[in-house]
């Protein structure tokens, strides 16, 4: 049994999911080129954490480059309660604007990644389908609309198992096309705790990476491949199944050795890294579970609001003449 | 750590899956009371299991009531061949025949039961709605309709959470107006084992158990509540999570033993029964999980060829002027 | 060439629309045995108008039963205005409540009517599938729910090309078991008039007639076959072809007319009944349009804002304990 | 009252419905400039239409570019009849063939125009998202496909209406990265006549022409924008309103002047150009009905049936190794 050196993390797309783990590794609060800030709503509960990925040494410890981070986590994103969405909009809506370019005149394209066929992955073409776009106003009827409006044109590339493109290729011809000042990439995402399906938006200014999220892209789309800033929102939706398991089983073995204390079991298990434990728990399920995953019951329920309240967050954080009272008046 | 003395089974609507726990138990082929015969397709990977219990020892050994409980197994049921589904509903048609009561003129109520809205239960409406109807042409169009077809019509009851009445107070009612001779009630299941989701197709003329399925539904569906025979046909669609855990928890403790016995830690293991594990799994799974299952990735699709194979099945079964050449000629 | 002598009028379901038609055929504003009230909104354009059918003389001339038939018209029902459309709950819900049984503790049997396989007549399955449900909640958890929330359950019963069996004869079966003081049933319509189309609400005590709406339900529901009250609430959602043809035709000839009068021509068509020109465009339509009818281009998205109207004015009207500020908080 | 001088045809996207004006404005079977050939089928009522427009006589007469025009119509399209679609797939692919470019190794980019959220337009999507694509698996599993598969991908761009971007600007981009042989680009249409609505499908090698279709698109799709042969298949899936009042309108003078023949009438009526009195049921129409058309009852379930036939279609004609026996086997 060999204990690995290198940080090792479950599967989960969260840079929160990876923080936290990092920050129970080395038992502090304070990780050397990571900045953490958290912040809670005073009405409802919704917490919002910036992470700032500052140098090296940072990229070292997440696994993640250069950039910000920001979680927004809440279980009433799940619930269907229109008052807290309007508030979970409001936070959205104003750290993403925090993330956009500093400019007039915004040139903003939308991309829904995702395959629109699998629920808990139409995330993104939900989305891109319902974000209010502009492009083709400020062309063909330019008078319908004035400087309080920007231009936000939308793509739903599809998923390279149903298209035979990249993804990657197919956004690129459009942004040639469009030139805009900057791209915002919506996904799913897996995520390693339950708590966080469906209750957590992670936003980004670093683009997405290889292999994240449910369908496995492949490649990256960042401002070295896109040409302009690409900046992420992505929100869990499932778990992937081995990471349950593991994560069952080291609360099971918590609560057996509570129950009965065993020094050789004990002494044994800490021989056993987390790693080693995953690669087994991998190799079992593996073949048995190749096509399964965990999701909410209510899966097709919870697409409707997620969906609203990431459109009308970017309707709000992209147009100046566009706020809170506007939720849904500009939906496809 | 107590012992529990009951035969106990992880959450498992398959009499096949008992059946297995059973023989392993006892570690013997034969269970009294029980009598289990296997059958295998030529040409396709289709196995038939046919269990009937026969009197109390194997009500008590099952805990399933009296009566047949045939499970048709296969890996195609999820893939896209038409040629091996054409060969699965011949299969099913012909197991399901021996189920039907024996009549000339034959009146039969199909209830898809089920929420049409969560993609994994709507199994049972899918099917009751594309089986072909003909209780309203025998009424209003007796011309058009033949001796080679039977009565059939058709209930989608939907669930208690949606509707606010016992699925079971629908189907009474209409089965008092259409008074038919015999229900075939389609559900979709929970089962344990990863290999036989979406790919076991379980009927029996014992009907519907309460708290079986994924809904929960609350009240018997059998000959005493109903006033005719009920057969049940149902695929596991859906793993309860917790249940899933346990049984890699068991895989995984092997494998650990095999690198590393530790006797210690096997003799408190023994010490632990199965029972005490899954219910301290559930406890750790449940408050996180409430809500979560585990279910295929393309399960949009695979509902397609699950819900095609079900009702062309019905159709073969029930009319004897539909054959295999039919095969979704009588869809709605 | 016969002018016929019984007043008739094209296809339509709508009560203001027949009314208007005798007011345009008597040329006069009162009809005998009919009251006509009508109301408009000060901020929306939402028209009301409440006609009441009093006697015999009003049944003949309108060809509709005796009790009330309240119409609300507004275009903003097709718009995406959650302003508007607040108001229009505003009204729909404060016009419903008139219509119900004045009664504590209501017990009210919502039924969905129509296919919710072909989308302009799936407006009845959206709402039933929507509004709030208790009645299981009264039977199974009482302490959830208080005197501010009435019973109430749910039914989609679906089409009887889909089920084999009358509507009406699913519907009784279940108001035998569930007892309501009344029936609230939804159903999508024809109308006459392009211009009410998705945009009129109609609501009557009187049930719903044979032949009515587009899937042509065969049997009467109302006090008489249910036992109970029928509200019906209906919204036109096609226009049926020949009735379409027919109206272009009229005002086709008003315009040639005055562009060539043509006495010869003028004498021609006044000896042409309303009824005759409507059976010849219906035979030269009909072998050819059987299965075509006229909708909107964005039937999709209008039919989610129709069924959010109506679920919410029904949640609004029948529970004491909810209004205009619980909007889209109670739905399935 | 003015007669046009130039050749005038209600709004139709069906060269065979132009051509069948042409003949019968010209009361002679041959036109200068076009060649028509008709063939019917053994067993199935399906009519294979060529219409090749041989020079600049046929362009000015048809309205339409130089090139090939192959209609295939039958009534079985739209009906559940899967021997019928077996055998109408065969012709289909079989004339599709002959459009696409001689070579080896052919690379396909199949394009699927239209909207996918409104049900008459969504038969481009449904295609795209069907049809088998193997450009991937040539780049990353090269070993899984042999020489009897080509090189497909599939592209759905969406309408600029949800995009803001131009159709024509996103295809671009992709070929510019996937540089196919060919595109084949699937559309709804608009049909004159009823009987071909649902019950035709037109394929050219001459692309797809602005303003045709439901949805307006506005610009060219053909080897001189894209750069490589534009294969286009439609299917027309609704009427327009005002050119299906129109037609009604003709066959209804026939039947009243049969009834009563009236010289004075017949005269003014011969003084109305056909095109005349389109645009005056056009201003009729036009202010109410601006959003409604004309489609069938159940178009929800001819769209399966149709991208069904389209899809297999395109597989058969594209790959060498796929025939008639692996209908529905190669579907996303």
């Amino acid at each position: 049994m060999i204990k690995t050196e290198t940080t090792w993390t479950p599967r989960t797309d969260l840079a929160l999911e990876i923080g936290a783990t990092l920050q129970a590794q080395s038992q502090t609060q304070t990780i050397e080129g990571i900045d953490i800030q958290t912040e809670k709503n005073q009405e409802y509960p919704i917490t919002t954490t910036s992470i700032e990925i500052i140098n090296e040494q940072g990229v070292k410890a997440m696994g993640k480059p250069i950039g910000h981070y920001i979680t927004i986590e809440s279980p009433m994103m799940k619930e269907n309660d229109p008052d807290a969405h309007r508030e979970i909009i409001n936070v959205v809506s104003t750290q993403l604007q925090k993330l956009l370019p500093k400019k007039e005149k915004l040139n903003v394209l939308v991309v829904g990644l995702g395959n629109r066929y699998a629920t808990p992955d139409r995330l993104g073409p939900d989305v891109s389908g319902k974000v209010l776009v502009t492009r083709h106003l400020k062309e063909h009827a330019p008078d319908a609309i004035d400087e309080s409006i920007n231009v936000v044109s939308s793509l739903t590339p599809g998923v390279m198992g149903l298209t035979g493109i990249e993804t990657s290729e197919i956004i690129q011809g459009v942004v040639e096309n469009t030139k805009p000042d900057c791209i915002i990439a919506i996904d799913a995402l897996a995520a390693r705790s339950p708590e966080r399906i469906n209750a957590t938006i992670q936003m980004s200014d670093t683009g997405i990476s290889p292999g994240a999220g449910i369908g496995n892209r492949r490649k990256q789309l960042n401002e070295e491949t896109m040409g302009c800033p690409v900046i992420a929102i992505g929100v869990p939706t499932v778990i992937d199944t081995a990471t349950l398991v593991n994560d069952t089983f080291e609360h099971l073995i918590e609560s057996m050795l509570e129950n009965a204390p065993n020094h050789a079991f004990y002494q044994m298990l800490q021989q056993v890294s987390e790693e080693e434990k995953y690669v087994m728990i991998k190799e079992i399920l593996e073949p048995k579970l190749g096509n399964l995953f965990v999701t909410a019951k209510d899966i097709d329920e919870i697409m409707v609001y997620l969906s609203e309240i990431i459109f009308n967050s970017i309707n709000i954080a992209v147009h100046p003449g566009i706020g809170l009272d506007d939720i849904n008046k500009y939906s496809n």
